[in-house]
């Protein structure tokens, strides 16, 4: 199993959903950074449940506690372990699950893969791991934002409903609406929709858009680690994630060189393009311009209806959703892309110290 | 710089586009494997430039050498060691670019990192270093043949033109024509196009879908290294990939939970389910069906075509394509979308092997 | 900063001396293990502090708690995190050298590199860090009991008192008195030897000689990650160790050949050595013979005597041991040696898995 | 296996012994560095058969060629490969160990783990692949140079014949005797032994030690990556190494605290020790004093002598050897010892830039 990532600015995380704690450890960051806790805990409340009608009414407060690498407000250097206790646990929820496999779930590969596993709510296979992700992420994000860099994402897709694309948004109202979409009038479609969902006790999916600002040039590493290939499995390691694309994307196959290359020119001593197709990235290395992917979530696999399927003993069964549960994860998977990203650039940040002498 | 990719069954790759050789180093094929030598020329074959008409026109034959590794023809589990020299080289063709960056290649962003590169034939960023992944990944194959797993894949998309779904599909046919495409009439379709397209001086992108069958169940590591995430990051890895999906992919958000789960059913004591949205995968592990994705590649940067660009001292400069390049890479991109598909499985398939006690 | 070790069965510990806690995530440990929580804990009191009269007399239960990664008493396979708050800090105790570095110890490295430093008690570079070492280390000697591998370490010399060669000590009475060195005479005289040097406010070094029977033919991954060079660099990061030999060790040197070479023989199917200068390993892979190895440590760094420093703003001053300190590392480095040796074969226990098809 | 070394400057070696060639791909090397090939070559010369008479007589002229990564003489960032051609094989020397183990070789563990092996000349396990090591090795010491790091090993014992302490040593004379001992007398001495141990058919072993001088302050990453601990795990990875010890190493262990601590003054500015039993290494960390290490090599393995063994069907055997053999390796394990220290030193100062902010 593999529950770390990154090469320099590297997490391990770990914790079942209905254990005694979930958490994470930072290794590799740089000394002397200030360590805001008011702020990694705003971004645990922007992941947590209970947000909103629209996420799960499971109540989890997530407040963490940091038991090593800081030290009088100040990273050490050393690696910083933070914990999260688990509290809202309803396991009985999840008793008729320990003999049945959920549709779409990941119960019965565990169960195939491991020979045992931790039912009560998914156990590992829970995005409540996620939550260890953003912790971390928020200190990924007090590093970068040292060197400028800006990370924002939101909503620009629930089912059908599409918000206009990011330049034609004001990213800074992201949060004003409970779905985190910018721009309010498609936000009330997205939630009315995700509202109907609930009530025929079903879900939706959702694409979440994720822009970075003020990238240096400079980071990535190729061949293999490429700036975007590194974030595209950083999206895809998130739970429900089905499709990855950056720049043009899967649309940029439709068009001819001529019409998607970027030209360069030169605005007051800096190479710019006029255009953006390559997403901020060429070669897999950021060129400075704004770098924008959309992450593809699937709609959520628990729905409060009978569904057919098998039990550990190959029996067929009957499963349906017990509990408190998402009809759309896209609101709160906001700020689990934001905090992959972070990880993501950070490690780059610090990789790129060493391609000069 | 990363140039190495893998966990157990893992590479090194090294060389440009204008030097010498390129070539890899695959460490962490098991002992025993028998190293058919003809089928690593065939898949070299399948990538090498100058197929037919609808590929660049230069000559290189792609022959390779093995220097280690092998024994009595079977792998010795030492790093087995393979060199192919280049040979078919006009670097006075892209003398003209030793100081112009040209638009949506790495010219830059390798400038701005490195502070110098050879620009010979766009160097280490040139996808002549695929050649590499697809002598490597002709040895995953073999190894993944030994366990029944067979992959394929084809073109499914020229600029507008789509192939059906797969499922539909003879994979068989995917040699019959040189787009690759298993689907006759949607093939010829393709080529004109490409054809139209080069004489145009222009170039477009394309989409190759990648089919896995016969996977073990349990393959993938989750949280971070699920089995999708890592195939994403292999094919983002690729030159020219805007984008990655599988299963249901993007198309999935717009579906309800009720319509995108896949129920289990029993068939002769086997796990299996009766729609295939999750692509195979679920949590990040195999689920014994077919697994499949889509790799978008966007129109090749090379045209042939006057475009504004900057020098290496900030002047604004005019760059056009000069040399023998693709109209469209996704023909030749087929079998090295197979390869980084068997290098992923191979991977996989060996750290399966301490899941459980 | 680097605090994962190992490659499959691989750790990542986190903490300081004078923190809330510290910790260790384990990943990659088989699913399917049962483990014994009782075994864990005796593991830990035998390094735990105030043991005896020749440790430091602070008091930590040392009382651990698992967060992850077990479910009804066997391993999951997902990451076992493991938490050992700190309980008997006195950290006043150490308000002295917030400015100066104490002689030997890592004050001044680690004011260097980081800029920064949780000078309490050493902060990160306290031996304490070894507890989460010693935790993950039973695991793994659960996982190799599995295998029949045995791993027992004994306290071999102290000063210059040495005991017998191992292959005349009864290893089973190792744990029957104090310095945990099965021959009693010897025993007594290093008991009487480190009595006599607290009572000088001094310190003494030692070596731990680490005997490994039963091991798999086969474990061991050259030519980097030969099984000895391994050992030796988990031996290493231990604090205090200086030295680190194996089989013939640095005695080897002055053999010749046709003295040092052991010929082989076949005993009832199974290939043995006659002798075993090889000391179980042979170019980096074991041989089924008891491997044997030595670890040098250096006297403790804290005496309780004025020494001569500099402060941080290099002015010169003394400074002398305060708080409670071992007079001699080696009896409760028995354990730690122990775990480091069982977490490095368990790492190679499972890497061995693809050697071959 | 194992055949990668390093975390940001790192090397795959590949090749064995009567193979068609060996050789490395360096990764990670900074951009910029001038490369000075006749300096490798120096290096390489140093290692190779046939210098002396006192070294086996094979010729190896170990030419080798680079195939990535230097363009107009400097490091591009890219992946540096190097090959070197195997030229005076005589494999038919070896035909008689392809069913018989040779004893304290690794004919048997081979074969027991990967179930066949290429017995020419040891393949993979013999110490031929160290060529590899020394080139790239050549390649960090050019780098380690624009630092100020001075790596100089030489021959400190053979059997029982010892050099002085290297303080007492003049290093600079180290090239000027076959044996690479910098004290005349003493050279004389081993090299007369090792004659008549030829003479006698016999092999003997001896000791290497390193010195590496103007570490800038702050290299090594604890708690597991100490500087120390690398630098042991690098030595114990050369072949016949039996033992590694730095600073006071063994003879540290009968030393009291108050004579082994290293004080601290200020010298200049610079915090700098009164003594050096540290070797220059505190806490895992340089501390800018010399770092020395000690690393024993056992008496060769090959004798051409008469041995029982078994073969590979457990049938008793004898075996003696053939071919041309070092009766000592230390006089060429000096360069190899110097290349694994640069490599340690090289990689720690790529990261240590991300220390801190």
């Amino acid at each position: 199993m593999s529950n770390s990532y990154g090469t320099l600015f590297k997490i391990a995380t770990f914790g079942e959903s209905h254990g005694p704690a979930i958490g994470v450890i930072l290794e590799g960051c740089p000394a002397g950074l200030e360590i805001d806790e008011a702020f990694i805990q705003q971004e645990l409340d922007r992941r947590k449940p209970g947000q909103s009608k629209i996420t799960t009414q499971r109540k989890e407060d997530d407040i963490f506690k940091i038991l090593s690498g800081v030290f009088e407000g100040r990273s050490t250097g050393t690696p910083i372990a933070i914990v999260i206790e688990n509290q809202d646990q309803r396991s009985k929820d999840y008793s008729h699950i320990a003999e049945t496999f959920r549709p779409s779930h990941a119960d019965y590969t565990y169960e195939a893969k491991y020979g045992n596993r931790d039912y009560r709510g998914g156990g590992r296979s829970s995005a409540r791991e996620t939550a260890a992700r953003v912790a971390a992420g928020a200190i990924a994000k007090l590093l970068l934002k040292k060197y400028g860099v800006e990370i924002q994402a939101f909503v620009s897709q629930v089912g059908d409903i599409q918000a206009p694309h990011y330049t034609n948004l004001d990213l800074s109202k992201t949060e004003d609406n409970i779905i985190r979409c910018p721009d309010a009038v498609t936000a009330e479609k997205m939630i009315a929709l995700i509202d109907q969902i609930r009530l025929d006790r079903d879900t939706i999916g959702g694409i979440v858009t994720c822009v970075i600002k003020n990238t240096p040039v400079g980071l990535g590493e190729p061949v293999f680690d490429k700036l975007h290939a590194e974030l595209g499995k950083a999206m895809l390691s998130i739970n429900a994630v089905k499709g990855f694309e950056y720049g043009s994307g899967f649309e940029g196959v439709t068009l001819r060189g001529s019409q998607h290359n970027d030209e360069f020119y030169n605005e007051g001593g800096k190479i710019r393009t006029k255009t953006n197709h390559s997403g901020g990235i060429q070669g897999g290395i950021s060129n400075g311009e704004d770098i924008y992917c959309n992450v593809a979530f699937k709609p959520v696999a628990t729905i409060m209806q009978d569904q057919a399927s098998v039990d550990k003993h190959g029996n067929e069964s009957t499963v349906s959703g017990k509990g408190r549960h998402d009809p759309c994860v896209v609101p709160r998977a906001v700020p689990i892309v934001e905090a992959m990203a972070a990880l993501v650039l950070a490690d780059f940040l610090l990789r790129a110290r060493s391609s000069k002498l």
